[in-house]
């Protein structure tokens, strides 16, 4: 036993046991640390005795820590993330997508239909969104619905009209991809965004990771800020840095709101991650008229850009375009965003 | 049974019944509604029949009507609260408390320590906020904490000395009260703060609402909007219509904050109430980097107010005034949200 | 610095700090830590200083901890309550209530309606529950409703009208108390119960601790069980011994029921506490349909009773007593648990 | 505009419209309903409007419908899946897969290992829990791990150690698919887990349709029972009848337990659906001193199945097998779990 345990190299994660541990399981675990290279120090208290591991700790699951026999509570003292980490790289990642810029203050917006329906009304919003200050066009076309018989998409068709709305009105794309085997299918798209029922498909993030190809990671509804950096660092991992988070709101027992859009995930993200935030005020409040207030709490609080939902007609939209802004309402946000942004 | 049902008056809740109903309590059902002067009518359709009430259902509990043996549904189609909705005072509310109004535009700053802990730390930070631009004093004398060994506040003497800094800086001072007993102690305190945990403390509410002294009641929380509005409602029902309101974060399963400050439910309150409400994003978040951007997200967000907890040694502070802004950081946000409400 | 730190005594908390702390705001904290004449060890990392506490943490918060600007993460070696904790009292706590025993496996319980409304189905539900197997009859008089336009109990009327009944059909009875003032109208009620939205109220429970009479203390729906043990916590140091906790459901993103009753929390206060724990499936659900498994879920899961709403007319009553079980139900009920304890 | 809106044939979803609505709006929802062959009946109040539908609604999202400019509130009379409702089929569904029943009363329990380490310890377990009563093997070979660090499972190997055991041991095998392209090498598992993480991958949902293999389909620690049953329907409507649902904990504020598993699920989802539903105690609550009480709940509450997590030697498993019970405690839970069943 160590008397200096955590005095010479810094402990990484503190394991407090339960009282009379028992002896066999303990040296079981003991061993199974030493097998992932980890260094073991004890501690032994007038009750409890703590554990103290030097070494790398990624890939110990914490709630399987938790959750052992012998082990009451346990802390991680450095963050489960590494690349995504700001202790990694401590100055702001700057994402770039085909001249758009996301990290470096200048706080693009993307705009655009939620999911793409034909041809005339994805030029006319793509026209409209661009004149207004949009620097990008979303538009979805493999669409996740939580009910087999809503619209689930023009899929292949509706990616192609996404990339003749690109050409024409000369502003980058991103749309939704939904399974690894689409992924030939956007090389033409700028920002492939992996939406938040798939943020833990790390089939997926593996297959992303593979490629340079700039990565839009929403944050699931039931993910913590930690869940989704790991996520992130899937795709880090993997060797593509260009990633840009985003925050759309979680699940709660506010039924107000269709989610709770948590503003805060911001500023904890910025303190944790050099990776660049946007914020999709559409989907997180699920109501037209709290986009432009949320879009501006989004904006004061340090979000590195904006997702808009924007639709010519919304209410003959086949998805939910409904709750979209229509081009006014869009043009006013822009004109409020960009006089936000000089006042901050 | 009516054909018309809903045509001539307005329905004002629908009940959804379950398949073949048991027909003494579906009668028991009708005859309490009618005994709540409620006119009740009936639509059958190929499998199921819905009750439309006419009348005034707010003294009905909508999860007690959703539990009843009969009752599939219910949907409440105008909103339980009356006094406090934006139907019965659609011109926004301004409460003003000693000269410093909230919900006109002015956007006040209330600040202070968590608790009050002896006279010369209170006035240090009551002389440093005032002339940093804070509008009314903050300091808690009567503490509710989670623990019983925890600083319980300095009671009636703690009161006393806020009343002392009241009168010798000149700010107006908020206070919580705990208990409805404590209420002589309070009329020298401009406006009494109704805590999260006693938000639905209905004794105290009800004692509140019975004279013209301005209440700031915080969300509790585990309430939903609805619930806060409610209880509005109550201090809004005897007769006392001084009411702010303040959120201050809810409880969800993210753990990187302590509560997640609910952002959007500033413009969801507007959308519903006359009502002020501000913003507490010192509780909200428990981290003290987190509070400078969360206010300035509540303000572009439409928030009517800000209460900061300042402390002048944040280190030594005996209740969680740690978390607090020491008066360089107060002095900075200060500026910050001054600048930014001329650019909203 | 000391290089055992740890290993003598038995660390109760370990603070992480965060990277180069300001020294100032660090020395300030370790001379408020001593001041509270704990032990303080540092322990030097390459990156991360430890902070190692002996003594007795019990006073300090550890939200405000970890809100300190120079504390990256805290945790907390031993739970922060004491009088509640299995360490300090191994053995299970039985609790009498006027001959009726929770904690002995005897598994009592109480039923009877939400709110007492007259002496006719009083006394009816009474005798009809105690025929069925009830071993205690509940009835609330004063009734903490969301809204201020529900029927608010009998009160006075309502106490006195269920002291009558207990007289006449011979079981203790169980009464809801909201407020301080109350308290003497209780002194014939066997046990007293603190509601939900009053599990924080701490003057009340401040009170409650001043006697021996029994409190069941009910889980606030927003509350984690170490907070509702830290409430038990409050009656236990005042001096009163006589606690039953209870479950009845917590705030979730889930609408089916109007909350989630947490059954899980049954066998974590049991590792955790040596006090009884009893569960109320009818507020924990909502639906009188889910009553009766969910009453068979807690005392599969080693629940020491139940709480049970039984109504004569459910169609007729004021309150949520709707959602009560008819008297058939709950002999129904009343068999299958008296069956169901053989065989656990 | 009609009198007798709702009267003659079966409103399925009802609409209220917000106060004074755009009419070009109002009617280019009107026009946009229609179009999905649905009959718009209106109701004129005194402030409120209402539109009744009816038709096949099934289509329709709620969340998009709420979010419409004109919209207020709406509220679904039927529920929004139709094959996995009890309406559609009132009569339980048994579920057979290689002879062990799911739904029919015999409660099998799925024992073994999180995850697939080495053959030796596979065939221990699987002797184990075969001899102890385990009716069905589990095993994981793709891992879907928060980490990328973590042990990401023995993939196709693994699945062949799994599907060498079921042949040895002669018990039919469970195991988890993360992605479309691993169909195929599922052929020799009898029952295939989609995880809680690709609940909604609807992709993956899709094409589990299209054969009759069983599915386990594991409820996301976000999802509603609803979002469950309306993935179900999508492996229903795709023509897959053998779907098994499996409870395994939701997201919440507690922290004492990993999730908290919603026990009331299980008579909820027997009231609204046909489908089996089985119990995961180890993935529910992440501590193993909770998983008898739990597993005794979930039986207790009508579950038709258990899934245990069980390993040789827990404390040297890669995976979050240390939350596993040893054989002993799977052979007492079995014996327990046998002695209830008789008894309920």
């Amino acid at each position: 036993m160590s008397k200096d345990l955590i005095y010479q190299k810094g402990i990484v994660m503190i394991i407090v046991l339960k009282e009379n541990p028992n002896p066999a399981e303990l040296n079981s675990l003991r061993d199974w640390l030493r097998s992932l290279n980890l260094e073991v120090h004890y501690s032994q208290g007038s009750s409890t005795t703590l554990m103290g591991l030097i070494g790398d700790t990624s890939q110990i699951d914490l709630d399987m820590m938790k959750s052992l026999p012998v082990v009451d509570k346990a802390l991680r003292i450095q963050d489960p993330f590494k690349k995504a980490s700001i202790k990694f790289k401590p100055e702001p990642s700057v994402v770039k997508v085909d001249g758009v810029s996301f990290g470096d203050g200048s706080l693009p917006i993307i705009a655009g239909p939620c999911s793409i329906e034909n041809e005339s009304i994805l030029m006319d919003v793509a026209s409209s969104v661009k004149s207004n200050g949009a620097h990008m066009l979303r538009g979805g076309a493999f669409k996740p619905r939580t009910s087999p018989y809503s619209f689930q998409g023009m899929r292949e068709k509706g990616l192609e009209l996404l990339i003749a709305a690109k050409k024409k009105v000369g502003m980058p794309i991103v749309s939704e991809i939904t399974e690894v085997s689409q992924i030939d299918l956007f090389e033409e798209v700028d920002l492939i965004q992996v939406g938040a029922r798939n943020m833990q498909n790390f089939e997926l993030l593996k297959e992303l990771s593979k490629s340079k190809k700039p990565v839009l990671l929403k944050r699931s509804p039931a993910a913590t800020i930690e869940e989704l950096l790991m996520s992130a660092e899937y795709i880090l991992n993997g060797g593509n840095e260009n990633i840009i988070l985003c925050e759309r709101g979680i699940k709660t027992f506010e039924t107000s709101t269709k989610n709770t859009l948590d503003i805060s995930a911001i500023p904890v993200i910025k303190s944790k991650s050099h990776l660049p935030v946007i914020v999709d005020p559409s989907h997180g409040t699920g109501k037209n008229n709290l986009v432009i207030p949320m879009a501006m709490a989004a904006v004061a609080a340090g979000a590195d850009g904006l997702m808009i939902e924007v639709h010519s007609a919304p209410h003959t939209a086949l998805c939910d375009g409904p709750q979209a802004l229509v081009p006014d309402e869009f043009a006013a946000l822009s004109k409020k965003i960009s006089n936000l942004k000089e006042h901050l």
